[in-house]
């Protein structure tokens, strides 16, 4: 029986949760509708993060951006939306979702926002970079 | 009014139907789903002809590529349909379609199809080709 | 009825104002007139900046931008206005304009001057920076 | 005094007419308006032929592409215009004119459109190609 | 249950027989063994194909590329082997293999080899080439 | 007689110990199994370090990677893997591991992590990176 | 009447003195002599820099670059030389020359030099580093 | 005593007369003066032959090369002449020159002329290329 | 023991003498000494080739490159001596050599060199391509 | 007479001593041979400096490139020797040697090292980086 797209976003433990270790997904197959016009756009995603006890397992993240497909969603509110909810799903140390969007009115668009776990990032230099 | 996804193609009247030269449109935004799996499919399509009396009007050929959006297509057949399609509009003396299919497998798949007006093959050197 | 070159920059409510994130702009359609001469200039503008309450509508930036067409603007001058328009109608926290002007005289000229909002600054490392 | 725009495209002679040799020019900067909605467009436009008697005068050249800043034109109208005034002031043996023109609607399209002297082509192998 | 590598070469009936047109793989992913070391060799495969009745199956393909994981085989062997059963699966009009070997010894080896259908090439100008 | 693949990695003396110094391998040829179908999966590796006592020798990192070939192994877990069995032969004052995995349901995994010994870390800036 | 090389360096006032913003020239067309053979020596300059009251005027730069064409000089000292010079005539907050020197005997050399008025790099955080 | 710009194109004897084969020199260090402006003028050359008796000695190239610095030389002209020059030195069956112009008034020139031995070209198939 | 340089190539049996089909050797590494200046030059090398009956051994080949490591050796010399060289070892149906030997007095020299075997030619349409 | 390897570094006097500033030499011609096999290794260096009282002369640099033709050389050690060399040469504030080694065993070696004048590095912020 074939995937069908979800909101849900599965999880598995972290192999090295006493490392602070990056992960980053290149995630070019991403469509929704423009909420005003009801056509569609696309846009290329880069998620990157330090996970803490849980990881993003791959296929449930495709799934999860397949979601969208139907939906309207503004550039800037659904790249936050994306961030909010993996998020929620994985609590990681520090997340990063970037989101390149295709060309309207000749300007590219591109929506680039960070979440980093405060207790985290005091325990570094206060910038909750990685590298 | 929003546009909607449409199976029309518009054409407009070849402003130098005397001379044979080359229209190329490069069209980056293009999703299916696959017949198989249900799952989208996305490619990059390139489409090059030498218009007879009719182009392509810009804005019907976003609307029609937007029209697989929710049907199911194989790559070799779609990328078959869009050029019948296309030349069953405008009846060009010659159009290439050249569809970059998104890696499936571990494999990328690019298909290339070609047609060329018999009638107007046969005033040039046999070949078709306009350079 | 088709759209007018405008001064007016129209914003949007921030989806997301409780977080620090960044949206980016590519703007390769840009002229004007050199002052001295009467000749057209060209330039391709990037635009990046955090968000405050108020988002840049896209639209609205291309219409701005477009309103230079038949002005006569120095490269430095006229990279700092845009700047300072752009502030002016979105109060963002931190804003940064960079305009590629094209080679005149063997020489090409880039310009990229940012703002920082000085509250802001100083909630973070004085740095005002994202990264 | 500043130059104007100027439809009057200015030759000079052939500093070797005996040889068929070919002159390319790279023209970046080129905007005029949509016919149908006002708006601007911008193009890249290379321009490549094989003089005759008479050579194309580089300043005039950048005064006709110029002169199209405030006139609406189609993108194969205006690209076979080009060619057809380049031919007429020049006479060359061959030209070929090829306009980029910036994405509108998600797709970037190009017109490329050549013209051949019968009477060259003729004493050659029929395809008016230089190399 | 999952797939096992497999030397059978699966294809689907080709959807438009009537026309030449070319299907494009491109698989990055290719290792086997070195016939006198047994160490791992490792290739990029590149084959382009002209369907007559059959196309070669994406799946299949994928699998049949695995079979060869444990196997001992030459650069120029195996290449050649990889074209010749892709041939007798699909009876192709026109099939290229084009094998890009990693790095031995300081020198890169690529291995081309192309299958042309006598009745095809005949037919056409006796070259095989589709473009 | 040929090489085996081997998890020993062997390791000769530092020529310059009284520096802090930057070693640097990029490893194009890995290839190992999924745990889940037991398909191929292929990786790049990049191994960056600064050498304490003892170095990595080539020929042993090159046996040790190759004995991932017929084990079952997951992105995340491999990658940290390696990290712990290059520190655990080497004692490196630091050493990174960066994986880029073959793409997978159309999207890219890369997964990056870094040893720092907390004695070197301490006499440098805290941050133990060497530029 | 046609330019002169010339070693007056003009300046404009800088129109927006009381931000620290960036202007940066690329300058691809430099030649002067090799003091030692008296043989053509080619570079391409890249001039970064932060004005205070004024800035460089273009045209006067391309003179000013000129005026080396017949002037030998060793790489180290001229490229100092420009920066010294650049400074001495529009006393900037910042500025940074950098040369690529064209290959001799094998060897390519790029000379980078700075200046940072010192009052200014006080005022921030001791670097001079605008970005 | 260090060379001087010279006329003089100085040829060696063709160490493989008996075949057909190409060199190519790519001369990035071309400077010369605007005949109108007394402006300097650069141009990167390219320049392809095949030898029949002669092969053209390298550093003699570079002196003929050097010799155009103060000289006002008109785009076309030059190029034309430089191949004039090289084939009345080294009576090649081929040769190509190639300059690509830096850019001016916003437009770049490129010039590409070729020479081909009558004889040799006939006793090939007419198109005098070698490849 | 170690490997020696040597002029012997030796070459193992084509594997399928029945198809006309292309190796190319991509060889970064190779070194030699001007014959007039004493001094080393060093040159990228690419070689293609259609087998006959042998192939040439990659080893071999690199012992064989290896062995002008002290020898002073012409450009246009010792590219066609390779040639000679490998069409003496190997008897190919065609092959081509080419070398882009490293930058001197500022100019880049690159020799290309073909064979081909004229009975296999004249069975073809004459131009000895294999493409 | 011609030049001969030498381990004899030659400087010049700094000509802006009482500037920071950074030369960089990239140099692409090295080749030394195998400790092991005796086989000849090939690399790529780049090399950056900020002089104090002597600059290294470019032709000694060459030089004493050229020197290492005929030895045998580990590739960390003698990455760590020429900066070694090159220090008490020159006596440089700061210095980085960074070698690019070609492939072996399907994997390419880099290797970095620094040097810094404790004085230099303590008078600034510690980190001995230039920009």
């Amino acid at each position: 029986m074939p995937s069908q797209p979800s909101r849900e976003l599965e999880t598995f433990e972290n192999p090295s949760p006493d490392r602070d270790y990056e992960i980053a997904f290149d995630c070019p197959e991403f469509t929704c509708l423009c909420p005003l016009t009801g056509q569609p756009d696309f846009a290329h995603f880069h998620i990157t993060y330090v996970p803490d006890r849980q990881c993003v397992e791959l296929k449930s993240l495709k799934l999860y951006l397949w979601s969208y497909r139907d939906q309207g969603a503004f550039h800037e509110k659904v790249t936050n939306q994306i961030l909010d909810d993996l998020v929620a799903a994985t609590r990681p140390r520090m997340m990063e979702v970037r989101g390149e969007w295709f060309v309207r009115g000749g300007i590219t668009t591109e929506v680039r926002c960070t979440y980093i776990d405060p207790a985290w990032g005091r325990d570094r230099d206060g910038s909750g970079s990685v590298s």
